[in-house]
């Protein structure tokens, strides 16, 4: 194979990854061509490792190596209150902000008539499996704040608040740091309508 | 190894590579994580192929899988010319304008004093090799138009130009589709310096 094949081909493979262009698939590529061998080997080996040993928790759907994620089998977690996120990356996003030590239900999308996929398409039967097994007070649905997000929040709160657990969704409003000016009419009105006193 | 710490290796080997910042390393690792694991196997497999299979050619130092590069090895291309350039992307770039069809030489870099690189530290003896093996009529001179690249060929057109070679520099001026009000002094000085007459 020549020179040229064997770099087109990672071209190729490096512009179907996510906001990778021909320019920046470019620059990496030729990075790649003058690095350290160890360095282009070890990166190798993470992405080969990362989908032969990472896997779906059992029981919340999170990323996992082991039968559970690390969040589910730690023993120090607040197991009363479940929060349900789309993907596994709004588990990683909400780990991050250090303000909620409850466990996780990932939904594995949104529901999204149009996609054709319904609560049959999500993990919301293991859901309602898990409300009856587990002791848990409350349910914060954190999908995100657009049409999708929305509509499955209010799915999962009529389907879920019959079984007398509290449910509660993320508040929408402006973002800290924000400026009044240049916040969107939807995310403004949001914010004036779930006012809160002081 | 936990989910998290396989996801932390491979958001920090992303994270090496060049215009790869943390939200993209994310956004990259999510993408692979959700990905066909065939589409994550062909990437390793393209990295480390282009790392194992992909050298430098022995005449003119541009990536070559066999002992001699593509262009090389190629009869077709006009044996009289050679484009010095500094690196091999430089190559890819002349390639892609379709206007040489001549052979090149990579220098490795360029002169630049205060990384202690100098002629020797390029690909510079080989080049007067080269002029004294092979029949050469035209060096033209491809290196990039900052101080480095302009040093790098006065030294080369002073060394060179005793032997008898014809020794050119790739025209500096506006861009093409550029804006003259928008031009940096110097490009616009370098244009009406070199300005052409019609």
């Amino acid at each position: 194979m020549s020179a040229d094949r064997s770099l087109q081909i990672l071209l190729d493979e490096l512009g179907r990854l996510p906001g990778i262009g021909p320019k920046s698939a470019q620059r990496i590529a030729y990075h790649l061509l003058e690095a350290d061998p160890e360095q282009a080997r070890r990166l190798a080996a993470a992405i080969i490792q990362v989908k032969t040993e990472v896997h779906f928790c059992a029981r919340c759907f999170n990323y996992a190596t082991e039968q559970e994620c690390s969040i589910c089998s730690d023993t120090s977690r607040d197991r009363t209150r479940i929060c349900v996120v789309s993907e596994p990356r709004d588990v990683s996003a909400i780990e991050r902000t250090g303000s909620y030590r409850g466990l996780y239900h990932v939904l594995g999308g949104v529901i999204s008539p149009m996609d054709k996929i319904g609560p049959e398409q999500l993990h919301v039967r293991e859901l309602l499996a898990r409300l009856g097994a587990e002791d848990i007070e409350e349910l914060i649905i954190a999908t995100n704040p657009n049409i999708e997000g929305e509509t499955t929040a209010s799915y999962l709160a009529r389907a879920i608040k019959p079984l007398g657990v509290c449910v509660s969704r993320l508040a929408s409003g402006l973002p800290v740091g924000g400026d009044l000016e240049y916040a969107d009419e939807l995310t403004l009105g949001r914010a004036i309508e779930a006012r809160r006193s002081l």
